[in-house]
């Protein structure tokens, strides 16, 4: 019996974070790495094919490609990657600590997604993309029990996790206090929540935000509920179901929005 | 080499879609099709373990399952599928008549999700639990160049499928027109649209309301461009990125309930 991609993926994020590198790939993916000066670049793969195409990215990162076979790729990828002939060895970003992230400039008033125990790479990948189109200084998460940085989550986050600082620290809840200290409002999403991220905000929307987001199922764990500032929802209409994960940040992302 | 997911979710696309039957998999999705009196049911694999946990859906459906041995369940699923032991093959729902789901009654003003050639499964699955959150009416796709029902897709849908009408019409752009004939403001989101969501529905937020997404890259082809009412944007402070189509369409969803 095959193993379900879950099972390959967790084993592969495990192995990444043994040998604290991690494989991209896909063109898109490998493109962006290999024109992100602030990328650590370690070995790059690719077919004469995916070489030519990258070849403006490749010189301008100064790398030598290993030429494969398109008929035996030789990186360590999963099983049905789609590396479009393309796999770039790298190490994870450095993206500082969470005092200078929260406090950097951007446009609008600060806004953060922090994720409690948001293990799926898609969904991380997914809500990148949404911090950064709605301009989120960073996207924190804790060091175990999240999503680490892989190729399937950089294929998902689609060129975003190369711009978007995406910040591990050891715990969330010291995390969430330290932000309080900054003067940011923190609120987290749980549907049976009284008050809409609308109300909870209203005539304060130039304030620091910071949005707690948990895992479909479990939610947010009682420490993270005991720590944020409040609870709130998603304003919805319907009486039914409830949203993705990656869905929920982006709908507060922008019912937050400064 | 191994075919990827996405090759291997288009042939069983194409094979459901000759066989005229969906098989449905994973104990949450064949739960909730078991329980819905809508659903045509044809037949029910399941392991002597998942048949004790459906036990109740079963009795309510008066199906009698087949038993499968864990170690080689003979369900023709994709490989990598985490059935966790339950497959029913069912019909695809049928939904009626666009004019009827148009007009159906519902929470709020009416809202309706347009998807041009929107292919992935699991976007579509995502899109129809964010439509079932905000209350939407029905999501409407082309017959051809869309999601067919698939065991991924409800999966992905999370129960939402039993629920949220998917409605797949022979012409998008003809839906448009007759959906305009019924009073409704179609609205196609694209990224360099000059007004946002907020600012075309001011002062109509009461008017029903079509909300038409594209695929990620091509967007809206030029006949549905050309056809909608006007072209709007979502309103976001960011400068770099896109939303992924779900996240889009959720946060569209949101900024247009009425």
């Amino acid at each position: 019996m095959k193993k379900p991609r879950w099972v390959i993926e967790k084993e592969q994020a495990r192995r990444a974070e043994v040998a604290g590198t991690v494989w991209l790939f896909g063109l898109h993916a490998v493109r962006d790495a290999l024109e992100n000066p602030r990328r650590e670049k370690l070995r790059l793969i690719a077919t004469r094919n995916a070489a030519d195409k990258l070849a403006a990215a490749i010189d301008a990162s100064g790398m030598t490609p290993e030429i494969a076979d398109p008929r035996k790729f030789t990186a360590p990828l999963d099983p049905g990657s789609v590396h479009q002939g393309a796999a770039l060895e790298a190490k994870p970003l450095d993206w500082g600590n969470l005092a200078d992230l929260a406090m950097r400039d951007g446009p609008g008033a600060p806004r953060l997604v922090l994720l409690d125990r948001v293990t799926d790479p898609h969904n991380v990948g997914a809500i990148l993309r949404s911090a950064e189109v709605f301009g989120a200084r960073a996207v924190i998460a804790p060091r175990h029990h999240s999503a680490p940085e892989t190729g399937a989550l950089a294929k998902t986050a689609s060129g975003a996790l190369e711009r978007q600082p995406y910040l591990r620290v050891r715990n969330l809840a010291d995390a969430i206090t330290e932000l309080q200290g900054m003067g940011y409002v923190v609120l987290g999403l749980a549907g049976e929540a009284d008050q809409t991220v609308e109300t909870a905000l209203d005539g304060r929307r130039d304030r620091p935000v910071a949005l707690v987001l948990g895992a479909e199922g479990p939610g947010l764990r009682p420490r993270t509920r005991e720590t944020v500032d409040a609870l709130v929802r998603i304003d919805a209409t319907g009486g039914f179901g409830s949203l993705n994960v990656s869905n929920a940040a982006a709908v507060a992302l922008y019912a937050a929005r400064g």
